[in-house]
């Protein structure tokens, strides 16, 4: 059996790894951390896991222990995995970070969209973008790979097949993306609780998300040498939803092409991309707790601007379905190992 | 007292003309009709409205009745205001259409979109498409007022000022527009169930939905002379809402200009359209059941994209609040009356 | 005008004041304090308030200037107005305190629940308890008057006609209510999360609820001398409302009665309680944002238990509105002014 | 593999057998049933299945197709099974009802309570009612299991260990639950439309819902010989969920008891029934998607009357999750087979 750790097992990506790793057959979590519920057992905080994790208690982060894992993942705030990840790479163990540290290849980048100086700017050569669609390969070899954000893994997604064959003008993207709230996290706070944010929609981050330059910089590594480079205008928004991220993508064509075939084309062999038939629109719910990342491409009116719809579960595609799916990868497992989930209906 | 008839008065614009209309000081409502519920007391079927309409029964639609009224809505799925109006266009009554049978000037169009026959294209030219905010002055003089649909209403509130003002590419414009759930009206269907549309995003009417073309329709009326006329990509979206409608807009800006002051001066002396301040974005719930207009405009990180941001209630303003505002200046009344409700806030 | 001050505005219940006075006619909100929002203007913390209070800023609380209001609302957590209104009580104002400091005459019961010591038992003998349906008489001379809280308010006049008659066991009430997260107030609490709280239900407090010692002294106050005193078992439920309490409440007939004549006849000249007609339960949306109870009574299968329904809106009946209410009575005010708003539908 | 049929596939009882059987090891889904939906792909009604049942359409139901299977679900409205079971019985295949057509194994009280006459009254002695944590041993030899309902799954499981220990009153039981929408099936209705059922809670069914004789003789068989029969008020309400049921049940104590012992002692081997930690109470979505009941006992203030909290998903342990429990335990596979699944959470 492989041997799991989570550093920061709390919040919400950590529980959904727990609740994927639950009925993965080849990984036992061993060690989970959490300095605020340190020695608690995690049935108490999460009711949910009983009768799967009976027995496992939250422990203060230890890198000798977690150096003893197969695996270990960062479900943590940024900043802690800059912090923990150095003491921990030269162990065994595949470093999987579900945070933002190092997800920007550009550390200057990194430290101006995270107002912080980048806590560790050596090892970022050697992290792996884990976006399996585009990085597959690298991931194999991979010893740290840093996970897609949960917007740039909807948009990137959304956008590949035709950027890789520059059929849309890179610089006319638009990306309008609703998340469900759990996206904020589990922390209090008075604009996520459910008479505020409930019966609601609101946009946010208009200025500038943080999603943006790793949106940009994920697109630009798939376009052809020589085309201008990606240029988005990215706008998330807030709606009454648990989970679920609904991208609408717009980009204005450059040349014609059979949408629909080239979507189906490039993504065939992909586990947990599914193109939709022809005028068919996905919903978030189609994809509630499962790591599928459906897809529609459609011109309407045959006019020149090209649409396509992107929806994922935020903390599974999104996150921790991915940061599992990049784990089976570097380990030599089947890829959909353990996430062959059924989203709930209704 | 202004005598009031509400054609269709069961569907949810119909019950949100009576909510409004019973704190009207001016109105009173002497006919509803509604052929499925006739003889029933409003208060049987809208238990909210007890207190309110006591001893107010549905009735069969009566040409002669309804043209003894001073004010005649027709809140009636399409095609019914076609049939009924030239009955009552002689009478003393005027006639406001919430419904989309008056809304295109041109009825080739209107009959593409609504796959029928316009059924009453002589009097087209007698109509009055009601946006206060563009054509206030003519409907000062009308006999017959077209209500603007819910998105379109939205939308044009968001682009008139920069498109009066030919500051943005007009073949540019994006409507991203999202809606709550009351949109699809008071009509069993499975796909507007709680348990279907409930945790959930998706687009709808991604190819072509009709009110696309009252937009463009709307949008290029104010246009100035001479001006490339607007196209626009329009995408609506269900989220899991009672009401409500958020538009987020994107142009590409053609001239650079104080975008806050220009909205601030040109909705300055509109009662209903409210510019927010600089870096704050409107929320649908903050509009919940007003006839206001909330309205954001940004240009993120000063690149070349306008968004401009739009909530409304899709049944106040949307719907039965623009009808009622349509009414008060027709019939010479101070605009805001019976239309200064607070948002239910949380 | 009557000036009024808000202490502690900036909570749900100051809002929901807010929201209401700005609609009634005889009323200025002169004051609004909030010591963590100081000199901040209310429009900015809630833009559903723009048009409505421009230029009104929150400021520290102050005695001198509170008690030159001639209504003086506490909003505030419990124990506040037990500090603030000796300061108030010989001025001018009338004190209607929204918070649970007043409401029970025993200051040892009170300390009891609210695990503190009671900060103001020497004007206790002042206080009237505002249940306007049992204490009208006493609230027209009241200086001090204790809003009652939203459960004890849902569950006492779902009960008054019955305990009232002695028609059934004072033994055997049984108080079955849901409510929604609104009534935990505008804090920060991950528990009221809308990931946490949204498509799930809980019940809270099993072992004991703070409203269950207000509600048996309300009920006991109305039962006709000698009768056994109420005992009552009460479980509160947390439901994914934005608003709204809905009090399923069960009791055993001792004396058979026609039920619905009954509470039609208790309750014919009250304002603010509808009694619907047989057969109709009542849903919160009916009340919602408005200062009105809706009841049914049923006897299932005429078996032995009554089963009593009763509907309110958490913010408007169960606090601020019937805060209004107590205001209207005590300045000799018509009782609805005000108070007639027309609950949203949808 | 064992080969299953679903009668009625397209309800929401039909596609959550769909979802629980696509992770069932031993199961192969060989037909589904539907007339308005005949030759349609299963994943084109459901997108959420796609990828797990490509290629399985809908046909007509055929009880010579039917017969070779090695079980027969029918996830059909209740008069159904009554018509096709008997074309079955001598069929190799077990056949579980997931309608109320066998639950009662008086046909007089089952034909008042649905108003028609019951369709098979001959074929009620073969029937084995399908709570396991009552009737196991039968259920191994059973050729017809009837499922319980979703209320009285709840209400039997909370209060089992009471009745069979003739430890309350056996008249004096409550049951006061809620329920998800998606408990009212999947049928356009306007009662079950967001705009109308969310943010509102209801009672319904109060004067006699089709669950109560259910329940009352499900209790009534545990009862030990010669206790008063249970009679029990029974009112069901409808809160804004998609899935979940709670019931809060009370009773009044007729002999003390160590109430935490006594539960967590009679539910110590079933694997499907959680007794929480004294203090704890269930939350419905602890259960989301699984087929756990989660059950707390609590005697508020050391009061006369018991409480017991009950959460289920009214889908899973409620219906197609025990539909699937009862199959496991009637085909002599160890009993959790393909029902593991973890709660989503959040």
């Amino acid at each position: 059996m492989i041997k799991a750790g989570i550093v920061g097992a709390t919040g919400y990506t950590g529980v959904e790894l727990l609740r994927l790793l639950a009925s993965h057959p080849e990984v036992q979590v061993s060690i989970i951390t959490s300095r605020a519920q340190q020695s608690q057992p995690v049935t108490d905080v999460y009711p949910s896991l009983r009768g799967h994790y009976d027995g496992l208690l939250f422990s203060d982060p230890d890198p000798s222990k977690l150096s003893q894992c197969d695996v270990v993942f960062f479900a943590t705030p940024h900043g802690v995995a800059h912090q923990m990840v150095p003491s921990l790479v030269k162990s065994q163990a595949l470093l999987i970070d579900l945070s933002a540290d190092f997800r920007l290849k550009d550390p200057v980048l990194w430290s101006e969209w995270y107002a912080q100086p980048h806590g560790c700017p050596e090892l970022l050569d050697s992290v792996v973008y884990g976006l399996a669609e585009v990085n597959r390969r690298a991931m194999r070899q991979a010893k740290i790979i840093a996970c897609p954000g949960c917007y740039p893994t909807a948009a990137q997604l959304g956008l590949l097949p035709v950027l890789a064959h520059d059929l849309v003008d890179p610089q006319s993207i638009t990306i309008n993306a609703v998340s469900g709230v759990s996206g904020a996290g589990r922390q209090a706070s008075i604009g996520a609780l459910l008479p505020e944010a409930s019966d609601s929609t609101k946009a946010y981050g208009v200025s500038g998300h943080r999603h943006l330059p790793e949106i940009e910089q994920g697109l630009r590594a798939v376009q052809p040498e020589g085309a201008t480079p990606v240029s988005a205008t990215f706008v998330p928004h807030l709606v009454p939803m648990i989970r679920g991220i609904h991208a609408t993508i717009y980009a204005t064509i450059k040349e014609d092409a059979d949408w629909q075939a080239l979507y189906e084309t490039y993504y065939q062999d992909e586990p947990f991309v599914d193109v939709l038939p022809a005028g068919i629109c996905p919903e978030t719910r189609s994809v509630k707790g499962t790591n599928i990342c459906r897809v529609s491409v459609l011109q309407p009116q045959e006019r020149d601007t090209l649409v396509v719809l992107s929806a994922i579960d935020n903390l599974t595609k999104g996150s921790s379905g991915q940061a599992i799916q990049a784990m089976n990868i570097a380990l030599g497992l089947p890829e959909d190992t353990g996430l062959q989930q059924v989203a709930l209906m209704p």
